[in-house]
């Protein structure tokens, strides 16, 4: 048999392969996790509807644009943002080379573990904790630092890795909407250089795919090398009216599903749901105090109050995680 | 014959034509417009390197980056840049709503043709002519005001559409790189919303991959409809040191390709050179007045001194126009 013949046979093999696979695939259920309600109905009906070719509805592959929150819709964010953990945590790694935070606040109430000390510091205490422990590094040097933390650190309750605790029905959500031609992207309040280093791994979103809060950057020659140095400033606050402004500024088109679970995600899905044609968008509620936590229109973080009355409004669906979701964490 | 057994049989069916087009489009010369010298000898050895399995240099996929300025690198930039053509139309279409322009700089100036009058006014009437005609509109607005334009505008001295004069070589780069894997991304000097409503059309490159300079955008519902705001003020100059702070804000990781033109795109250069592994920094040089424009280290547009030195020092192809290019427009 020729060279040729052989890599013809080969690449024939490969495809009978791939297309018993596909439909191996078409045939299972790409939401195992989801139960059989409201919201996964929706969401199925809306994929097969945007790209059923030759329907009204089709959406061409590279306008399908779906935009996920990350914190309480990815992953949990109680008892609280777990970007706040990697503060707290590398304050205290930092805290022999910087004496004078034992008396200046709100290091020294870190330091002692007293949290409501840190939280009288108010927006101006968090604002000093992000710049000692996001600023005045390179970015290589940052993303050491979280790859390092987000592999060994663990949640204070659960006890397990925090990128244990995202949501195994969203994996799945992310892989359904990926297999359908979507480009998945991360629309979050939090740091854009905090989320990237794994977001590629858990959730299988590139850096180039992920939106979040953004700090000040520059670029500058150490010895001849070029660095790219964090800054104390913010220059984008991904977060309520930040997230339409963020999706503008990294996609330059308007997603066609949106998927969030608090007041802050409320301007995303208004931009979304505002664009012509199919549209989708999704609060997750936090209802299931069992197996993650309680919380909605009194939380402190992750409120969902407007978003509540809105979504019932519009008609967009709004997922128990109680009775909508089989599963929870992987 | 069973509706399985069909779907089977055309799906071997494809595949195999499928496997019969790739092989025939991998004998065929992907970079047909490049002479057969230096440069385009550094890119395809380059780009057989790093996506060879089993190769020490193989690049995976996904960290497969590479960007392009897009002023006098993908499209040409003389008598200036043409985003500048697209600021005078703009002013002189807006004048009739603007009667105090007649007396005041630099629209006044503009007004009448006279350029120097223009130029006088400097950095500060420039961001007056910007703010003009890029801000106090919706993104939407704006999108429509552009993708107008530039279907219509036509270049004083080439009398062809400004999305005529790309260079035919570069758009075949462009597909080669992808054709291999790569993601190709534009990081210009030039306004980011810009050059997003045409660079699919143009250069198969999706907004979401157009990195450039960037005005401030500010949410808000107007009469319950929500809109994005272009705001007179510049979060990102897009250009020398800019570039590699835009390639981390907008893309999150280091290209292992760079293409430019002028030391306005050094620093992106020096950026993408001093990661690991295997890299391929390339400028254009612009050498050929008869088919296109010569202009180098003194020139006002798209200067190309110490970037002409460093790739000489650094052993980085550079392109001459001249001798290197068959063909310039498509």
């Amino acid at each position: 048999m020729s060279r040729n013949t052989w890599t013809s046979l080969r690449s024939l093999l490969v495809s009978i392969a791939a297309a018993v696979l596909a439909s191996a695939a078409f045939a299972a259920d790409p939401l195992p996790s989801w139960n059989d309600t409201a919201p996964k109905q929706a969401i199925v009906q809306f994929v097969e509807k945007v790209t059923k070719e030759g329907s009204a509805d089709l959406v061409p592959a590279p306008q399908r644009i779906a935009t996920f929150d990350n914190d309480g819709t990815l992953w949990s964010e109680q008892p609280m943002y777990f970007q706040l953990f990697y503060v707290a945590d590398r304050v205290k790694a930092l805290a022999p080379k910087h004496p004078e935070w034992k008396t200046r606040e709100p290091f020294a109430s870190l330091l002692r573990g007293d949290m409501k000390g840190v939280a009288a510091a108010g927006e101006k205490g968090l604002a000093a904790l992000l710049a000692a422990t996001h600023a005045g590094m390179t970015t290589e040097e940052f993303e050491r630092a979280v790859t390092k933390w987000i592999t060994t650190a663990k949640h204070p309750k659960t006890g397990k890795l925090f990128t244990e605790m995202v949501y195994q029905p969203m994996l799945e959500l992310l892989t359904y909407l990926r297999a359908n031609g979507f480009k998945t992207f991360i629309v979050s309040g939090g740091g854009i250089e905090f989320m990237r280093p794994w977001a590629e791994r858990v959730y299988g979103i590139p850096p180039e795919q992920v939106v979040g809060s953004s700090g000040g950057l520059k670029y500058e020659l150490r010895g001849g090398k070029p660095v790219i140095v964090k800054l104390p400033e913010l220059v984008l606050n991904d977060d309520k009216g930040g997230k339409p402004v963020g999706i503008q500024r990294h996609i330059g088109r308007r997603p066609i599903a949106a998927f969030g679970n608090s007041d802050g995600d409320l301007q995303m899905q208004q931009w979304t749901a505002a664009g012509g044609g199919s549209r989708l968008c999704l609060f997750v509620h936090h209802d299931d105090a069992q197996r993650e936590w309680a919380y909605d229109r009194q939380s402190k973080i992750g409120k969902l109050d407007r978003g509540l009355d809105e979504a019932k409004a519009k008609g967009w669906p709004v997922v128990s995680m109680k009775t909508d979701w089989a599963k929870i964490y992987p």
